[in-house]
């Protein structure tokens, strides 16, 4: 690589826009080469270098010295960057969360980038902060549905904030959470508020043993997170049961409910359920929790209800999902995530609160920003320096419009149904959910297992007489075992293979409850899927179950014997 | 603006890359020609649209039903947006530390958006996990110069990280400080630790009353977020005051702690210091604490010592500036953002740990993400899914090279010293920082006043008579007073002129000590700024600045009388 003579002049020229475009888009050329290439090639979805290779090439311990020619870098960056990079858009990548992304998000990024505004304060960000609080008004309405006055009154008022553009569905569930403990823990006339004296001061004030927050298992790991950031402990985000359709068990949950108060009269304590989190697509089923009983019963707790919709959330955007989310407008706050099903690049999220004054709990200001007459949008948020990330999801509802992205949620739709249809077809796969939001789990199950399975599980139920009950659950815990076995070398396999991608994970939910599973998970939202390329991820995964399923016959064989 | 049928095949070529870049080129020059056109025009930073105006362009309070075509909405933006952006960019924006950006940045940003990595996991991001490592061990050697052998050994360790990429300074400080949290609150044979258990059990596990953060007054707002986030409370962020250099006064921070002890015995409560924070590059003043000072008190305290270089920090990429940083290798943690000093757009901010094993304390698994044998680099990151941003530095390392930051903090340190001979030659300006890391805070002071102000000044040392100095402290004090306002009128009058631009804040430590001084800040590290476009902004500054004192002439008369 050539190493070029640095000098002010030619720095300065490249803080510059060129005088003309042309020299931008010579190198904007070269990119989209790259690009498109990458994109073509079909060497594989991971590419064959191994970690350990890749470690090899990643592995310069001090900065460079010498400034080397853009030209240079670019083709760095295609050879040992893109070359090696994951190929999330491909339609045959439908392993996460990640998909194709439309060309115009590009174009946009360019514009973010290069007026380079930071939303942080209206100094930096004149009409962007407009925009983002537009933005945020459209899918306030889209979840809340308040009155027209509630949104002409509140859109562009700076007083107020109706919800925050964050960098990631993380960060929206805490901005939720830390909103519900200075709820939780409000100040007083003898009391600053958990916010000033924070936690051990503030339970002891209000008399507290501890809060604790109720979601279901398939609760996303950022709600622990959280729990541990806000001080509130990762112990005490109580996990409750989901049924065989992965929305949490009502009855469970209120049954914990029970449970915390009669412990706390037993022990002498008192437990403040801070918040109960309902998820609108959950990560590892896409299943939709029953959001209106939720609601109900967090307002009979006096605990604020959050709903996680940072997957599903999207989908709200068409009226013909409203019915999936029933119960949602009840909610104190909701999360959704743009660089998932709206199709926007990473990362782009959105946390809005129905009551326009929730988030003057978190308000701050300091004397270099945010200062009390200021507008800035900085007041409002956990974050200081944000990008004008909004862009992109605005842009992009006026491009596609609702009209777009029914079309796009369609085909989603139609993706899963055949793809659910296709494996049911092989005769070797077992579909483990009950699809929903556009994400199916499945395992391979060879077919000479399926039956026997299926009819020991009937064996299994209460209905049968105890001993062969026993013996039939005992028989299929092991076949499940060794299934689960099966299905992570499957997963590797496919991996290896590298000509179509899905996900695993195991969840005890599915109809052997509660023996957990291992499933393999695929995410079908990308439009780039046709039903030529299901068929052939299908028939890919099958051969390759085949292969290892000769290995694991005999064993499988002796347990059901 | 037209309305466009949409249908699924006009949707699915959008997220194709076109056969040759030519399509998308035609779109990508029309951005370059309006980015272009938005930089080359002269009609002032802001443009003078006024916020309500604003309000009234941005109102629409529902989502677009039907599509419009990428054209009609680019040109929107153009109409809508960018000519109502504020021109971060230009030389005669010195306010904020956002800066103009190389050009070649937009082409790395169409290359992370065109790839969508999502850094949170190795299935979703292969060669760019890589990177960001190979990115964070150049930061952590630049800071912590550990043996070549230490790097070796982590650079791509995938069992450690040595540090995180965040979206920004706020998270890295945040990461920093959950750390120090859970080092001073850890699990032991009897407890699960403050993670687990939270804060109001592990407190009383470890026996400590609080935990509190000491930093100076000129610590960043992040600090007190970040302890209310934690459940420390703001109450116990301590902040020191600093001497006339915005550093923070070692000797008040020694009487600080034993008054904490004293306390302590007298309520016979117990407290812990869970961190000390230095600042390196105070956002307001751009001073550097006395690190070696800090780390030899956080030390014999048993505290947590972290540097916020969030400013400063990438000064550090060239080795002209390591003696101002002295001491900074003894610290637990350091964050610095590439956004601001290091000339990448919004937003890309690094933390790192002198200890390979410190962010073990955050380590989290799921069943989804970041399985237990994974080697995800989401296990240590409070973020989850996150874009691949540290391209950017990575490949802006590699094109500026050292030699291409040394040149371009040569030029920001000499528009600093020629910035402050200009104000220092008009006559009415007053400088009111020691400038180090490229800020300037100086004032408005009208050449009549100021010579008097001086004498008054002096008049009110402790050298003087009693009666004639508490006379003259008055005199300073309501001086002092009327030209705040003078000097928020003058900020504000900046603003309508808006043909320059220079941020406010208001400080206690100037040479007026402690009365609360409004201070001009300026930042100078724009390379397009010169000594000529230095001389403009001085001399409209000054003019208007004139216009403004013929009103409060009269009353300064009277005061200073």
């Amino acid at each position: 690589m050539k190493r070029v003579e640095s000098n002010l002049e030619y720095l300065r020229k490249l803080f510059i826009m060129p005088e003309t475009p042309d020299k931008f888009m010579e190198f904007g050329h070269a990119v989209l080469e790259m690009i498109h290439d990458f994109v073509q090639e079909k060497e594989g979805l991971h590419q064959s270098i191994t970690l350990p290779e890749l470690a090899g090439i990643f592995n310069q311990t001090s900065m460079p010295e010498s400034p080397h020619l853009i030209r240079d870098v670019v083709a760095e960056i295609r050879d040992k960057v893109t070359l090696h990079s994951v190929k999330v858009g491909s339609p045959y990548y439908i392993g996460h969360m990640t998909s194709a992304v439309p060309y115009f998000m590009i174009l946009l990024e360019m514009i973010i980038a290069s007026l380079n505004q930071n939303q942080v304060k209206i100094e930096t960000a004149k009409a962007s902060s407009f925009v983002e609080r537009e933005l945020i008004a459209w899918v306030h309405r889209m979840i809340f549905n308040q009155s027209e006055g509630f949104y002409r009154r509140n859109i562009q008022n700076p007083r107020v904030a109706i919800g925050n553009v964050t960098s990631g569905g993380t960060m929206s569930n805490l901005t939720a959470l830390l909103v519900a403990r200075e709820k939780a823990l409000p100040a007083d006339r003898r009391f600053p508020g958990v916010r000033k004296a924070g936690m051990e001061r503030a339970l002891r004030h209000h008399g507290f043993t501890r809060l604790v927050v109720l979601t279901s298992k398939r609760g996303h790991y950022s709600i622990k997170k959280s729990a541990n950031l806000l001080g509130l402990g990762e112990e005490n985000v109580i996990e409750v049961p989901v049924d065989t359709h992965n929305r949490i068990d009502i009855n469970r949950l209120r049954r914990t409910i029970r449970a915390i108060k009669r412990d706390d009269q037993i022990t002498d304590a008192r437990t403040k359920i801070m918040a109960i989190v309902g998820i609108a697509g959950t990560t590892e089923t896409g299943n939709i929790d029953p959001l209106t009983e939720l609601g109900d019963i967090a307002r009979q707790e006096g605990a604020f209800f959050h709903v996680d919709a940072s997957w599903g959330g999207p989908a709200l955007i068409i009226d013909e999902y409203r019915n999936l989310f029933r119960g949602i407008e009840a909610a104190d706050s909701v999360s959704l995530d743009f660089h998932k099903l709206a199709y926007c690049p990473m990362t782009m999220s959105i946390i809005v609160f129905r009551n326009e004054r929730d988030l003057n709990n978190l308000k701050q200001v300091s004397q270099y920003v945010n200062r009390r007459e200021s507008v800035d949008t900085g007041r409002f948020t956990i974050e200081g320096s944000r990008p004008f990330a909004c862009l992109k999801p605005w842009a992009a509802l006026k491009i596609l419009g609702k009209d777009g992205y029914r079309l796009l949620f369609e085909q989603a739709r139609e993706a899963m149904l055949t793809f659910r249809r296709i494996l049911e077809d092989s005769g070797n796969f077992e579909i483990l959910n009950d699809p929903e939001l556009f994400i199916i789990n499945y395992r391979f199950v060879p077919h000479f297992v399926r039956i026997e399975v299926h009819e020991l599980a009937e064996a299994s139920k209460p209905s049968s007489d105890r001993t062969s009950r026993e013996e039939a659950r005992n028989k299929v815990r092991k076949t499940n075992r060794i299934l689960n076995e099966l299905n992570i070398q499957l997963q590797k396999s496919i991996r290896l293979d590298d000509t179509t991608f899905v996900s695993r994970t195991a969840i005890e939910s599915t109809q052997y409850q509660y023996q957990r599973i291992v499933v393999l998970r695929a995410v079908l939202i990308n439009p780039l899927i046709n039903d030529s390329i299901l068929e052939e991820i299908v028939s890919t995964q099958n051969r390759i179950g085949l292969s290892l399923a000769d290995q694991y016959e005999p064993i499988l064989k002796e347990t059901l014997a």
